[in-house]
């Protein structure tokens, strides 16, 4: 997506700021440091996150700049002149060593890591965060949609209800997680994903009948007609004259594409509604539904139901990723000069992992995600062998026979990115590839199989050094 | 806030453009038409709304137009040229009667209403959903927050976890809640609201140990010093480290203005760190909060447990409106042409109301909030007597003899905005003024005593009149 504004250096925390002047004036300038992006959970109470938003992230990151507004506002707040003539110059100059965007990715292991100084480490923090949470959640939400939908298509009707202009990144990362289309034009515009819709009641109330509205529309959008059938009464109205339409449609050489459902009980109303349609020989209109969808109910609808539903559409809950709101994705310090930092902390989950680290997924024999192991970023692949719980380290496990293969690469060298832009279907491509390699029992909704994560053995001596050094 | 975006226009289901196509062509380009915008429950299953996003609305609206580029992208969708010279000069030419931003306003009745063509009504809905939705769902949840947090201070620090930009329009409404700042610069900037942040543990981490860390930030600001205290162990190491530093700053005739607690169990650790904080005699050093804190946290802590906390930061549910994620506003359509229009609906809930209307909301005898009535938009106030439950008519009271005042003012005349432009703090004020007058049961967070509102007999009787003839 385009940036939208030129200078983003004010999307930030102002502890950062803060802290960026602090590392300025004491010294701290040059400092070089390691911060690694991970998350604490999976959302949705599921066993697995599609990492989205990296693209989003990057093109930002590239405008992470300061207009000399920016500039005279922060020297209101009070900054420095000689730390405001750096920033005025700031632009990201580290690497970023990330997993793909689309990537299948598991709570605690590094997504992302990001090199350079501790200044400009510290400020990209919140936008990294702020970006790359949010993508993750929408995109992971649209997986699991896309889990239970199969081959029957789904579309972002969730504009109206995102939060505000996190309606950009959501209708993005619906389409990475599987949906075909959205209705957010702007989206659509910004990053080149298709756009659809249909009509609402407003446009059936505007006119004296319902059956005329539906003439109306079927004559404007011969190609695309799709009638909205509960205005009044689904069954002895709607489908009714839904059907009379169709049938002057193909008096016209013309085909009705589809009805929607948008209220009542979507299993009922879809076989009723299936059986007048078949019955008036029309087997080719597909039923559309909406209306309060999530992975649970499209769940019960198509396989506890046997629902005659071809196609949804989906708002609130696919682009706010409700029932969670929010990823818990976290930046933390690992490394300061060269040498490792960690956070001891009173919750023992809130304790972080220290030095450049690479995580390597570890397949089965028959080829399928078997293991992840974070590793030192300079061990060997084929050296890795024992590899133990992050918090429990008395569970461990091995994977010294898998085969191997490093996900996080290179993709911010010296702060300009190297990655080929891909569109969101392409991402959504990627995916596929990756869920067809994980194993069910990870992706069910109720109680997943929890894919281990482990730390090298290397990790862990380095881990419990720093923690008795800081003891 | 600035609109950013010069044009807007293509903010907007793609529905909306394919129905005003179709009422362009087919002979209704100037109808007139009046949509209503309120939502059908309070969030957070509250007693009451927080209204906000209006201004930004309306300065949204003001730019709610179509560049080249945008037209040249809608020509590739399809659209034809007439339509889209139509849309090279569109503007929001219409009236907007509104509630003020801040008000208090409940389920089910009208928070704004829309006069203009029916096409330009139509082309605004999903930006007007999109804005108001999310910020009064903040602001409720904000003001919530306020509730339990009494005259305690607490800061929105939820950037990293907000819906990507949706972050902006959140911190402008955390304040209308209540936040006295936010931590995200650029919303600082925007909305000229107060900005504020500390330190994170990566500061504290990057230093050779705590004390450090503490010493060179305390000479960096003296004048704000406040030290998180958990990056190793709270009450063994950054609570004394934090003593030690306030007594030097106290040789410097400085004062530590707080400690910051953000993980473990606050309430133990505050009380405990308040003991220690006292002996040293620095009974003037706050004790600030933060970690996934709600309104339900916040109260259990001071209520219930008698937490030693000053001042709280805030963030993943605060600018998420976590644990809903979405306020289920709509906008329907009421009249067109001057004929009264509705939906009738297989959710009993989801039927609308007919006619232009106004709300009034009626005093108590002690200028409590009473009671709201949903009247005709040309009844006399003093005319209103019986009102009925929407849904339910033989439920009804009376609301005679009651002070009344009109709630929809107008706020845009003929597409020009015609109110003055208010800050977030000025906004809040608003909003304290109004809640003073909402009796105490329509605040508790368990079981709300529901707010009665209700329809006057003559829309009753219009709406009746239609739904007669539409069956």
């Amino acid at each position: 997506m385009p940036a939208i504004l030129e200078n983003w250096g004010l999307y930030t925390d102002f502890y950062e700021l803060f802290m960026a002047q602090g590392y300025y004036f004491c010294g701290k300038k040059d400092d070089t440091a390691t911060f690694y992006y991970f998350f604490r959970t999976n959302p949705y109470k599921g066993g697995f996150t599609v990492f989205a938003g990296l693209q989003d992230f990057l093109e930002f990151l590239n405008n992470f700049t300061f207009s000399n507004s920016d500039i005279q506002y922060l020297k209101k707040q009070g900054f420095k002149n000689e730390f405001l003539d750096y920033l005025k110059n700031f632009h990201f100059s580290g690497n970023i060593m990330s997993m793909q965007e689309g990537e299948i990715a598991f709570a605690n292991e590094p997504v992302l890591q990001v090199e350079g100084t501790i200044i400009e480490c510290q400020l990209i923090e919140s936008l990294l965060l702020n970006i790359l949470n949010f993508e993750s959640l929408v995109a992971t939400k649209a997986f699991r949609i896309k889990l239970v939908a199969g081959d029957r298509m789904f579309t972002d009707f969730g504009l109206r209800r995102a939060q505000g202009l996190g309606a950009l990144h959501a209708s993005r990362a619906t389409i990475i997680g599987g949906a075909s289309s959205t209705s957010n034009v702007l989206a659509g515009k910004l990053f080149d994903i298709p756009v659809s819709g249909t009509q609402a009641h407003s446009w059936i109330q505007s006119f004296d009948n319902e059956l005329e509205a539906f003439r109306v529309y079927a004559r404007a959008h011969p190609e695309n007609a799709i009638l909205l059938v509960d205005t009044y009464d689904t069954l002895k109205m709607g489908v009714p004259n839904a059907i009379k339409v169709a049938k002057e449609m193909e008096s016209r050489n013309e085909k009705l594409k589809a009805i929607r459902l948008d209220s009542g009980d979507l299993a009922y109303l879809s076989k009723r509604a299936r059986k007048m349609l078949d019955t008036a020989g029309l087997e080719y209109v597909k039923i559309i539904a909406s209306n309060q969808l999530n992975e649970h109910v499209i769940k019960s609808l198509l396989k506890d139901q046997n629902a005659a539903i071809d196609a949804f559409g989906i708002g609130t809950e696919l682009v706010t990723g409700k029932s969670d709101a929010a990823l818990d994705g976290v930046y933390k310090l690992a490394e300061v000069n060269g040498q490792p930092k960690m956070k001891k902390s009173e919750n023992i989950e809130k304790v972080t992992l220290p030095c450049k680290k690479q995580v390597y997924r570890c397949f089965d024999e028959e080829g399928f995600f078997y293991r992840d192991t974070i590793a030192l970023a300079n061990e060997k692949e084929n050296e890795l062998g024992l590899i133990f719980h992050p918090v429990y380290p008395n569970r461990f496990t091995y994977v010294k026979n898998c085969s191997k293969q490093p996900l996080l690469q290179l993709v911010v060298k010296n702060g300009k990115a190297i990655t080929a832009q891909k569109t969101p279907a392409e991402i959504h491509q990627f995916l596929l590839s990756r869920s067809a390699l994980l194993p069910d029992e990870h992706k069910r909704f109720i109680s997943p199989h929890i894919y281990k994560v482990g730390i090298s053995e290397k990790l862990m001596k380095a881990r419990n050094e720093l923690v008795k050094k800081l003891e």
